[in-house]
């Protein structure tokens, strides 16, 4: 009898998920039933959206329910299969939770192969992480060479694909990360022209105002939205005429427990002719292959870097390691890596 | 020599216009130059919008010196011209400001005829009001026929037509309107399905969602937001898959004298792939020809009913006139009648 260990949503956290949001026991494998297949999980994917998944509240997707396995994107390799399309010992991703062990009947789940690319990248750059990046940047943004682009968390899994996407394109790329240390990582290796710091002390919407000047631009063609807040303000301030404002996520409130502000400055998209605008990947699944194709051109090429950070370690470090994200200490790509 | 008063602007005002804002003096009609033609003003527009205009910070246009006759749409008869295409006793509409006497080059004046349509509908349904209502309905709501669509202001000049196109298009239309008499009239007169009146002490968001389901409607697919604030927000909150939030003002904030708390639920544009976007008339200048014609068979067929509200008074009233759209206190298109 085979035991193994996944991360259970224990209590719905309020605020930053804590000990207590979660569950973590050994439990016993099922028989597989027709068509199921057991992989054991090599890598997990750390992601934003996953706090938004723990609230009880109407959603894109159900809410994960309490005594659930955490959803998330994994990775790993078929121990034992009653289903023909994943043998045994095939590499596997899908959205198969966050577990030591997962049972899945393939749904969701394709055979991947890491001689063409690394492990983690089919989580990353090929995965979920790059397809976002990808749709949200060209269909929402609909970039034009000279365009000028800022992104924040531009240190981060999408963000730092997307300001890639728009130097491969001909634009001019601000991003907006923590620190000096991601700051230089933004502009030095991944080719951004400006990285502005928004721990500093000097007000976002100053440092924009002159990082605009600086690379001689009149305003925010496309603003990439990763974190809400105070940043998509300043962005709303100086969007140039016709400017696409494009909602990805808002890593700044998710844990917030009272009601955040909106922001202020959306008049200005009257204004400015210009819209803001969200959207989910998912829907541009149909896309997928034609977006991973191009992108594994790129990396190929090394007209993009992919950073990752890979958490070495146990299953139980899953709660910690998912809480960097939200204290905005890791760069590029986020993962939990299990042996 | 001919004397005639006009509304200048005296100083900028903080909040709400007051007796300060303005002064409006007796002045000599200057020598009419080459290809100037002048006009005895009978009808003046009165617009949210100007109350934009006496701020002094970057808008969509210049804002109105300090000691410059206000900015606003009227419509009279040309008195005295050096203009062979304005001659004297046609009439004319234009931006021809608050004045009893206006000159003009001709630039944005044409002549109309009143026997097609009234004097007031020029600078009503058939102006300004009529094409924003027009281009941001069709524009940016891409209306399709069962969708369900709010209006803010639904009582207001913009808003009833808005409304009236979303029937003609087949849409099932929810107004919200102040007070129970207004709220009577957007479903009698203007035939909107619902009218919610955001005067009473039900919030919006409990109103909003028992009118949907009313109507058998799973959200809003488009919104088209006259006011800013809380009902903005309440209608983020309700958006259907793929929405799309028209900015055309945002009345309830034009005089505030704080900073106004942006729309907190702006994330479920992300939730629900919807868009939200601003949009300005003057974009669309070379298809207002098609547009009038359009609005102008629609009035004919009685298919548009184009309330108005018209003062009649010196312009002296001009002040007290303007300031009765931000009570909310007037019907449909609010004219100020000079004799």
């Amino acid at each position: 009898m085979t035991t193994f260990r996944s991360v259970r949503l224990s209590q719905r956290p309020v605020g930053l998920p804590s000990a207590e949001t979660w569950s973590i026991d050994p439990e016993e494998m099922p028989e597989l039933k027709h068509n199921e297949f057991a992989i054991k999980i090599e890598l997990i994917s750390l992601d934003p959206a996953m706090r938004g998944w723990l609230d009880d509240r109407p959603s894109y997707l159900p809410p994960v329910e309490i005594g659930a396995i955490m959803r998330a994107g994994s990775l790993g390799t078929v121990i034992e299969s009653s289903n023909q399309r994943f043998p045994v010992g095939a590499q596997v991703v899908g959205n198969f939770g966050a577990t030591e062990i997962a049972i899945s009947d393939g749904t969701g789940a394709r055979v991947i192969n890491t001689d063409l690319a690394s492990a983690p990248m089919y989580l990353g750059a090929l995965g979920m992480t790059g397809m976002t990046a990808y749709f949200g940047f060209f269909e929402l943004g609909v970039p034009r060479a000279g365009d000028t682009v800022v992104v924040s968390a531009a240190a981060g899994a999408v963000g730092s694909i997307v300001g890639q996407l728009a130097k491969i394109n001909g634009c001019t790329v601000i991003g907006i990360a923590g620190g000096k240390e991601k700051c230089d990582y933004v502009t030095e290796a991944l080719g951004f022209d400006v990285c502005l710091d928004y721990k500093t002390d000097i007000p976002m919407r100053k440092q924009l105002g002159a990082a605009l000047q600086e690379v001689g631009s009149k305003g925010v063609d496309i603003y990439f939205d990763n974190v809400g807040g105070e940043i998509l303000n300043a962005n709303l301030a100086y969007l140039s005429f016709g400017a696409r404002v494009v909602i990805c996520g808002a890593i700044s409130q998710y844990n917030a427990t009272e009601i955040t502000p909106g922001p202020s400055n959306y008049m200005n998209l009257l204004v400015k002719r210009a819209r803001m605008q969200g959207f989910l990947v998912f829907d541009y699944e149909n896309k997928f292959p034609v977006a991973q194709r191009r992108i594994g051109k790129w990396l190929a090429q090394g007209k993009i870097t992919a950073p990752e950070t890979i958490v070495k370690g146990e299953i139980t470090e899953f709660p910690e390691t998912l809480n960097r994200l939200f204290a905005g200490n890791n760069m590029g790509k986020l993962l939990l890596q299990i042996n």
